[in-house]
């Protein structure tokens, strides 16, 4: 049976540049940018990048940066610690969005 | 200074069929027959419309729906239990994508 | 061809203590009391989970809920309209955000 | 009360290169490209940059292309049509995935 | 191994009606009208539908729209341009709400 | 005019126990353990989830990881990097996306 998320096709993502040659050159160029070393390292950017992966259910760039991690000698421990921290944000943003619940609750009870 | 965000904007809601009747009207009966008893109660569903509402960040959803379940008699406390299955589920969800990271991790050290 | 989203990954949730042990047994602590029988009853949250499961698009969490509702006597009709209520909320959450658009278009008019 | 989201932030949205000047620029080149007018039209693009604004709960971008769309003379049925589309889709995406709940329920029964 | 995203789920999408058919019905009743031609043309939405589909990750909406804009005549390029208008806007949403971080460093820093 | 997102309601976060005591305590064991120093330093984690509370539109914790970054010491430059990653992997995922409609294309093609 056919499947839709083909490991395979993160080697086309390169050629995304086809059919829209501008707009694929400067998202590359705008990717490669915010991707690359800066003030922050490489590695810091490739955990951030794999946190956002992961909290966006993306397997594509889960892969990309689970592997680009562990070209940076990132750890496995390190990997699932900043996975941890944006599975907590992502518990936490439901919880501080809960305080406008609590307002109105409180509002009615006085 | 102005907000984007107005507690008045969710009386405005029903009126959203002004520009649009007939998908408008269409809408509203979809969403009557989703949110009302059927062979769940109004107050089973009130109380999955609350978490869905804030799973999502809806500031309006949140309104509507945490005063949907007062009204239906509702408990401060089962709401934040369905806030609670909510904000879980978010953490889990990000956890479970971890498991693609995991099988690429694991490939890797053999 | 290989792909992302393998059935049996599902199996290997609970493993994922395995990187980082003390964050992960939290989480499951949380994520017991979160999800387990409380105020509300374990079959009201499990259609609460169901409903968040599938309105973030998580397999694994449609998998793991759908199977937990069959094993506590929901059924079929009850868990679709449990998916309905999250469907429409969503169209409703994109709907109410269109109050938004309305305003500058009626500002505009005057 | 101060609240988060200023109507004011929008104009300084162009400010956002101050404390990373190569990757704003490169941002902004690329958002120019693909959101203007090319094998599509400014209109057309603009249409499409509301109906992600409005499903991704954005209240910046609903403002600023519920603008652009009145400069480009796009009236307001037309407008509401693009949002419905997009609260459409925001509902078909989680029915579309209870195809997944409805495979294993239906395995059970069997 | 199995796999969650079946090409051939897509099929099945006609069929949820199936375990709650009122609901069902009136969804497909406000899907038709918010995606069938109107004030929009059916091309228009297609576009939209498409753009919507690949910012919300849905892999069955992505098939059926990129299908449906095939059979309406919409090129490559065009498709293409779509996905970059939404893509471009995923990234500029996320960095408009960084206005609300730059208000807060500047304060800090006064 | 009265609005949903008041800046005070960050000071209402630790209160959140109060409906369920419990899950409450639970989840926030989780997120000291999740968020605080591990094997990635506290400055770390700060950088992955004010990247997370960006690409998720979560104001709270904007504000709530813009303070800690702060005062941790990290430089408005090297938090505007880590937005940047974030919105690059918006639009990334976007893009990663339109694989799927590209083979549909070429399929098509041949």
């Amino acid at each position: 049976m056919a499947h839709y998320y083909d490991t395979e096709d993160l080697e086309d993502f390169p050629n995304i540049v086809e059919f829209a040659i501008d707009s694929g050159k400067r998202f590359f160029e705008y990717y490669g940018s915010a991707t690359g070393a800066g003030r922050l390292t490489e590695r810091e950017k490739a955990l951030i990048a794999l946190a956002v992966a992961v909290t966006q259910n993306c397997p594509y760039c889960i892969d990309a940066y689970t592997n680009k991690c562990l070209s940076l000698g990132v750890s496995s421990d390190e990997m699932m610690e900043a996975v941890h921290t944006g599975a907590a944000m992502m518990a936490g943003i439901t919880l501080a969005h809960s305080t406008q619940m609590r307002k109105i609750i409180k509002k009615k009870e006085m």
